[in-house]
């Protein structure tokens, strides 16, 4: 029955359409929410807020395309994994969206208040989370799960860079009360950009699962060395 | 064929009861990692950090589940929406014992400095998010659409009492310094259990989307007041 089929491969397509469209919409908006704060633009951390509910429509429709998929068409083998994987990256995506849109929202606040020196460092942050999301798509949508696997190296570098800048904000706060408000916005925006490094991750061992079948075995190795931090500097 | 529908739905049971044991667990280690922060009780906060590897076990048990009976019964309707919203409900517990990990790891940090007063605070912040995950769980497993939907208020009410505790740790750090290190953790720790209480509303929501097919129309108002506040306490 080639039509069947030719229609069920369109659908998949469908499927892995809207996924890249809405990975690059949460690219587009974290990039541009780092914009905001490098720039203290707060229209454009406005349009990043506003432009959230776009993201979210993106995994309502990666829902609904995935239930039909499973209902209509019962895939097995290749086919069920790239359904139920859509499905959880919809997910990891919408967070990602979720906290670039969190870090907007609290550059208005930021922009309200004298420039602190941290923010150079979080833009670091911010950049080597855009490119590791980048990448993980990237590899996701070809299908490539070596390279995606390899990823997961570069979250580790993104969460010493993490524990490093909080060490930063917290000697600066430390040096001059005056700035606690505003770093702790920044501590805030710092973690949300470690946790997008999360969800990037997800997304490579999802890449990693929807191409051979297997789930990362190997337990990842969480270094947040800002919970342990802290105890010596009070 | 009496023996495959019988077979099917000892299936559906086994995936229901995974969510259950792993919602079960994922409550204690969250009751546990509050009562460490309360007690001081770094032996009680190491075992919660241990013991998260088993929510984590859960969450593949039911992954591995839900892609068995897609594969081989291919379900529709009811059965096929119980089956998306388990895969779905069980992220979402692992990210509430990985919180409640979280916390507990922080609580270590904690426990080698000198107390701090807005622990109070957020002590009774952490009942509320724990009671607000057993009753959504509660609504899950019994089909309770209408309950689970008027819980969402309860998340609002927990935002509300992050938010008022925000400004207390902000205020208390302000006033002593000597305090940063630790308000700082005790922020992130109320973070992750506002964030837990996020994670309970989509389970709501999923809930609600099983026994009706609906999904949640009606845009969550988020007022995370936390971030559009400090600008005038600088």
């Amino acid at each position: 029955m080639p039509h069947i089929v030719k229609s069920f491969d369109a659908e998949l397509r469908r499927l892995e359409e809207g996924l890249a469209r809405m990975g690059g919409l949460a690219e587009t908006q974290l990039a541009a929410a780092i914009e905001a704060l490098e720039n203290r633009d707060s229209d454009l951390a406005a349009r990043v807020m506003h432009d959230d509910s776009r993201v979210d429509a993106g995994e309502s429709f990666i829902n609904e395309q995935t239930v039909k998929v499973l209902a209509l068409r019962a895939p097995v083998a290749d086919d069920l994994r790239t359904v139920v994987a859509a499905l959880k990256v919809s997910g990891e995506i919408e967070r990602i969206a979720d906290l670039a849109a969190n870090a907007a929202k609290r550059s208005l606040v930021l922009n309200q208040l004298p420039p602190v020196a941290p923010m150079r460092s979080l833009i670091r942050l911010g950049r080597l989370a855009l490119e590791l999301v980048k990448d993980v798509l990237d590899s996701y949508l070809s299908h490539d799960a070596e390279r995606a696997l390899s990823l997961r190296e570069r979250d580790q570098e993104l969460d010493d860079v993490y524990s490093a800048l909080f060490r930063e904000i917290l000697t600066y706060m430390m040096e001059d009360p005056r700035t606690i408000t505003p770093c702790s916005h920044l501590m805030f925006i710092a973690k949300n950009l470690e946790r997008i490094g999360d969800h990037a991750t997800n997304i490579a061992e999802l890449a990693y699962y929807r191409v051979t079948g297997k789930t990362v075995a190997e337990e990842r190795t969480k270094k947040d060395v800002s919970s342990f931090i802290g105890a010596d500097l009070s």
